[in-house]
């Protein structure tokens, strides 16, 4: 078999990348102003039942991205969440990005609680005083503590990107978000990840400067 | 709509998640002493597309754990894929991750060949003497520069995973390192990430030691 490279600069890649995700969505039907955080997704994961699994509340993007313009912080459920966030984007807005897994409080937090880490990371996100993003990609016991502390009144974040992944209580945990009042950007379904969850916050960064240094 | 979370304790929302994709994987065939990999990727993504888009050569994964057990190091094209693999668990068998994407002499030689950072990575990784397994989830250009690199006798790794996503070179750049002589782990066609390539060096990794801390 002959293996034939495409000459493509590497600035072009994902121009072209692009191209082709638009292409073969023909006229699948998308949100308007959802458009280049599904397609961003579909770049990131070549899966494009993303173009039905992400839900959106009315307004979302719009008010996102005000929040990131006025410097709102995001809060990730995972290292590799925030490590795929672009953080020069991020705080050239004045925000940054926290994830209080691997926190020695939040573990013994979670241990004395019978909890999971990933909950008990919520707990302490809750009492920064900022104006908070979560980008939660991994665990369902995230949302369903996000879903308990708004009910509690004690947070009331500007956006929940909700993505986990996987078959134990994720489908649940995201249609708990949906019956919130607060914006959010939701992978229905079992499909997600931290790397969704990362490309949902790099796409809405880019909406508003795509400078990707 | 009545929305119902399952009682599961932390622990067991793994084995409960196997348990499921097992039931529907069926009868789907896998290769011998590969499942654990391919469940993990399923594990991980939601998409039991990687049952059939998983690729192993001869002996490939007894090759990595051998590798690993010997003090192997992992070198990802991504910050993100270095943050999702278990380094405690790779250090207790003395093993290392890198990921020279930051580096600022990779940017500058990428600057000055026409590259790619994550192929002027490769040779940073080259030049390493040390065993080392590839974990690509990102790039098709840092598989492309590994098979000169091969080619080239200057490089003959333990492992290549090779898991680029995407639309451009990603699918060729794969078939590339099934041409090699190297023990590849490859996910076929278009999909994969930084999160399959870090499943896959983590599922290696709990098949010598299912110790998570």
């Amino acid at each position: 078999m002959k293996i034939e490279l495409e000459q493509v600069k590497p600035m072009e890649i994902e121009e072209k990348s692009f191209e082709i995700i638009t292409r073969e969505l023909g006229d699948t039907p998308l949100v308007p102003g959802t458009e280049l955080i599904v397609k961003r997704c579909i770049h990131t994961s070549a899966d494009f039942d993303y173009a039905k699994n992400l839900c959106f509340s009315e307004d979302a993007v719009s008010r996102a991205i005000k929040a990131l313009k006025d410097g709102a912080c995001i809060v990730t459920d995972t290292q590799m969440a925030k490590a795929g966030i672009n953080k020069r984007a991020l705080e050239r807005l004045g925000g940054e990005v926290y994830c209080f897994m691997s926190d020695e409080d939040v573990a013994a937090a979670a241990k004395e609680k019978g909890t999971t880490r990933a909950a008990a990371s919520m707990d302490k996100a809750a009492a920064l005083e900022k104006n908070l993003i979560f980008a939660i990609g991994n665990a369902p016991t995230a949302l369903v503590r996000l879903y308990e502390l708004i009910q509690e009144k004690k947070l009331s974040p500007k956006l929940i990107i909700g993505a986990p992944v996987g078959f134990v209580n994720v489908i649940p945990s995201k249609e708990l978000i949906m019956e919130t009042d607060i914006p959010y950007i939701v992978a229905r379904g079992r499909k997600g990840g931290s790397n969704i969850a990362a490309c949902i916050c790099n796409a809405l960064l880019y909406m508003i400067d795509n400078n990707r240094d």
